[in-house]
């Protein structure tokens, strides 16, 4: 017999069907047995009298008939909860054993070490998997509105060969006979390509060696890269992430709608336009706000961070901000310095929900610029020699910028941990599992 | 003024318009200049009276208007061949600096290494461009095809702490105190989501130290995987594969007719089905047509593969073929061996043109099962202690496959080298630059 899915079996009513999936709940009543059988489309209750015992989270195959549940047993809750399934015959495909905890299909009342210590078996939670599903969706948007914007999907490359972002916080990797690190950003390479296709974008994942462990930072993270020329200003790039980012939201509102409600979630309110502020005016308003003076701070803390999302949704209504003008000597060398003060930069971060989302901004592109900036930045030329390559032979005015997709999920979804939103988190003490436990191998 | 595409300029006749692009070529007839202006929608015609000078490939803005063609002046081969543009303003955005080789807009005449040494300047001609605009529709059809399928897509991490599919041909990187792997595939990530997800895919990097130089490897690569749960048999693998494969032609061809006019290209025949043949089976074929006695060997050689493409061709009107049953000695652990005969596995590899572009099949499920081939394959299971953790908890029967971008790309367009089809390939002797000039940096 054909499988149906759970949801679709709801409209059978009368019919036999062929149903598969993983035991989420087992309530023995003596003779009779329920079980709520889940697939990727849903969950369902079937019944039967007598029937072998199955254990929760086993996969198996029921085939029964579907049925209209007396009116007081109907449970409004469940998509599937006007029918039943009146089990006729239940094959084991793969008992699961005992498990260690309850998973449940609600909140999982585990730590974070336990979540993910045991991540095969507690993303079996549905409001787990929610979570990935809203990545998915963020990510599938991200893409489709470029597309529809004529950027061209590229994959980037993550192996390099030089650092020319900055040292510290690479991995190495023993490359044959020489050395070479991971990349923490295509920047160099997007930035290129505009140079080729003008419009470009990439999913790819990026990689850091932070020192520390954070709620908020990863060791490899999945990056949402969009680069693209013939701007006629900086502001060209705020429009275009703009577009992109409630683009996103319009996305996960449509296909979303039962995963924000199972984290009580609403998307980020967002005013007409995101408001666009400058660093330095960002600290005068917090020093207003809070009696801190951090106007001649070089960047913003955490704090400062959150003391402007919070400005924004009181004052602007709304939930995003865009944070520009950065120093240009704390930003790397192929950042755009404003002409009118040129110690600051054309570079934006958007801060969302009190963190930063994304960086970005206009580029230089004329050749003898970068070329005098890579060696006031102390780089080797050689070390970005394509692209200097690229810069020789005409890129026109470009900027671009990435989101971090664990990041909008994490901060979309309210959670309190990035690595809540990483399928597989990595980290300074884990790569799926804690590291201190691998130290006899080597 | 609002910019026009080149492409939409062609509508425009009689209007003035304001185009961005590069400069492809300059012809001077003293005092009448023609520029052959490209962006990324095309390619048009300018001409200007005593217009200052522009080096080809400089990125230009042009003001003009748009004026019908004199008949006999008409050029068919070009979409926007019925029209020129009347220069009324011309800026220099970038200036290029002199070409050190011709990049022209038909075949590049330069050798793989200078391709290669000026990655940034070949790709501006556009037949090298067509290959990544193929390779971006063959991945987007990928995803397409299976979410309409119901998959979901994950992101594969891709460092990893242990190497059980084989440690040879890994890189390792220093990941803070301990050592890490860069992933040779997402298989066993991809499997363990099945328990979760049912039906997953991911674009991801793959990674293989490949100790040799050949036409048909690189260190990098990008994997097109997919996984699916509650198969009824290996053939379903096999059923799904060839639907993806069928909807990556469709969208090529729809999409990418230029492109493939470009290569000549044509998409590989298929007949009504892929034609299936045992490994044992094509060994006979192949001693048969050729008195080769490979019949005892373990594997297909180079040549086998070629022999037996040619085969299904000649004999099955198809220039796709999947090989199956695969020694299970020869393959992972979780390989599921074909019960009738356990020496051989449900594993198929997807032949195209001569070549593999995908390996797939059918996993073990069952834990104690997976366990002791661990042990048997001498892994330890602490290596595998996550994928352990899933199967543990009952994950239904599953196969899936892998396909390979570039080698697709390479052997639609009729490409003789995979390193054409990636934008940026590594290998033992090349990241972007090749590793012989960086010897002096460390």
């Amino acid at each position: 017999m054909e499988r149906t899915l759970i949801l679709e079996s709801a409209k059978k009513v009368g019919e036999k069907v062929r149903l598969l999936g993983w035991v989420s709940v087992v309530r023995d009543h003596g003779k009779i047995t329920f079980i709520d059988l889940r697939d990727r489309s849903g969950i369902i209750q079937c019944v039967g009298q007598n029937i072998e015992k199955v254990s929760p989270e086993s996969a198996i195959e029921i085939e029964g008939t579907v049925k209209l549940r007396p009116e007081k047993l109907i449970n409004l809750k469940l998509e599937t909860g006007k029918v039943e399934i009146q089990i006729e015959k239940i094959t084991v495909l793969s008992a699961a054993q005992e498990l260690p905890f309850d998973i449940g299909q609600g909140d999982l009342n585990v730590g974070l070490p336990v979540l993910l210590d045991n991540r095969s078996l507690t993303l079996r939670n549905f409001k787990q998997q929610a979570i990935f599903k809203v990545q998915a969706v963020i990510i599938d948007a991200f893409r489709e509105a470029l597309l529809k914007k004529d950027f061209m999907e590229f994959q980037a490359p993550l192996i390099i060969s030089s650092v020319p972002e900055g040292g510290a916080e690479v991995f190495k990797i023993k490359y044959y006979d020489h050395e070479a690190y991971l990349s923490q950003s295509p920047q160099l390479y997007k930035s290129l390509l505009v140079g080729i296709f003008e419009r470009v974008f990439s999913v790819n994942q990026i990689f850091r060696a932070e020192p520390s462990v954070t709620t908020r930072h990863l060791a490899e993270a999945t990056s949402l890269d969009a680069e693209f020329g013939f701007i006629d200003s900086w502001k060209d790039v705020l429009d275009m992430e703009e577009y992109v980012v409630r683009y996103i939201f319009s996305k996960v509102q449509e296909k979303c709608s039962g995963e924000l409600a199972f984290f009580n979630a609403t998307l980020p309110m967002l005013s007409e336009r995101i408001p666009v502020i400058k660093l330095r005016e960002a600290q005068k308003i917090i020093f207003k706000r809070t009696g801190r003076d951090v106007t001649k701070e070089k960047d913003l803390a955490p704090e400062d961070e959150k003391e402007i999302c919070k400005w924004a949704k009181e004052e602007k209504g709304s939930e995003l901000v865009f944070v520009s003008h950065f120093l240009t000597k704390r930003k790397p060398f192929y950042c755009y310095p404003d002409p009118e003060d040129p110690i600051y930069t054309f570079s934006v971060d958007l801060l969302g929900r009190g963190v930063e989302w994304s960086s970005g901004g206009q580029r230089l592109n004329d050749y003898k610029t970068i070329l005098e900036h890579v060696k006031e930045w102390g780089l080797e030329p050689k070390d970005v020699e394509l692209y200097l390559q690229s810069f020789k032979y005409g890129v026109p005015p470009l900027g671009g910028f990435a989101l971090g997709a664990e990041r909008m999920t994490m901060h979309i979804l309210g959670l309190g941990n990035v690595r809540e939103a990483s399928l597989f988190p990595r980290d300074m003490e884990r790569v799926d599992i804690r590291l201190s436990s691998q130290d006899k191998i080597e």
